[in-house]
């Protein structure tokens, strides 16, 4: 079978890691990053302010004043990312037609909704993407448990706004994804080794 | 690994056939109404009895009435419900430390949720379950797709009723469950066979 496979995922749920291991166990190729530099390569915009904008949710205001306004003039800031958007698209839709292979983020899974995409959303509960995070984060940057709470709760609002402003839908919603996996209480290589049996078999999309 | 599984499921999802199918191919029991049958045997209540009182939620003004005056006295279908529940959850402990088996609904995800069970949701789009539902129903009891749907609405809206009166929570919220499964626009043998291939590797919950 095909194995085009998007990943969305909750910060410090180790859906990242869960997408790599995942394209590793399957032999296929895997982007996040990958796919900003190219577009970057495409734009001639300089990498770090192509990761910074596609990274940041746009100010929520702005899809709002324009649906109020029906201004026709966008601003700066919206006309860069929303052209920034399409041409992602049309990268992320080139890819999963090139060649098998895992996408983490960047609405691949809206994008690639009607091509039999496998969608997968990757959970887990507070407790776990905490813990998860302090063991990650450099000696030097340390949270309080609250602190490092507050901080994945806001990056998954930006995520979530994100993708509401691009797709109009909600992130959230399940009936976005084909699986949605809880990394809570699990060792993500095990679960990962274990998820990867399920593209031995053909169960395509119809 | 131990294979104890759980399965919650929205009507017309196909949850059910995904239950049964996972069990026999991993060889496992499998237990829905054989655990309402079992119930009927150790509280000598009429089979049919027992299976209306399961399948249906109680009324939502019992628990909030309770709760506003700490009346002593259960209304008695309360009390029997309630009765019913607790023999039920010791039989499904029962049940789940006598032999791997999958288990469908009757709140076993709760009620196992601390003894290493997986526990999987099985949904999908409404106009999928429509379509399931529309091709199982006997001919002389055929309704238009908008009453199918107010069908399935109404059965979900008793679940959730019944799950959250007993269990004190959504019924919805992914974080009680390890797996949830679009069933739409797949083939439910195809996906099972697929999904089942996970239990051959060894991921057990911390």
């Amino acid at each position: 079978m095909k194995k085009i496979i998007t990943i969305d995922r909750e910060f410090g749920s180790g859906g990242r890691e869960f997408g790599k291991r995942l394209a590793e166990l399957l032999n296929i190729a895997y982007y996040d990053e990958e796919i900003i530099d190219e577009i970057s390569d495409k734009t001639d915009l300089a990498l770090e302010y192509v990761r910074s904008i596609v990274e940041k949710a746009p100010p929520l205001s702005f899809p709002i004043t324009i649906g109020q306004t029906f201004s026709p003039i966008l601003p700066p800031y919206t006309e860069q990312n929303s052209k920034i958007y399409v041409e992602q698209a049309e990268i992320i839709k080139e890819l999963a037609s090139r060649s098998d292979c895992v996408i983490v983020g960047r609405c691949a899974d809206y994008i690639l909704k009607d091509s039999g995409a496998i969608r997968i959303f990757v959970y887990a509960d507070m407790e776990h993407k905490v813990k998860r995070c302090q063991e990650r984060s450099p000696e030097n940057e340390k949270l309080s448990n609250r602190e490092m709470a507050k901080k994945i709760k806001a990056v998954d609002r930006d995520r979530r706004k994100y993708y509401e402003f691009f797709t109009g839908e909600d992130w959230n919603d399940r009936l976005h994804y084909d699986f949605l996996i809880n990394t809570s209480n699990k060792d993500i290589k095990e679960l990962t080794r274990a998820f990867s049996q399920i593209f031995d078999i053909n169960f395509d999309i119809k």
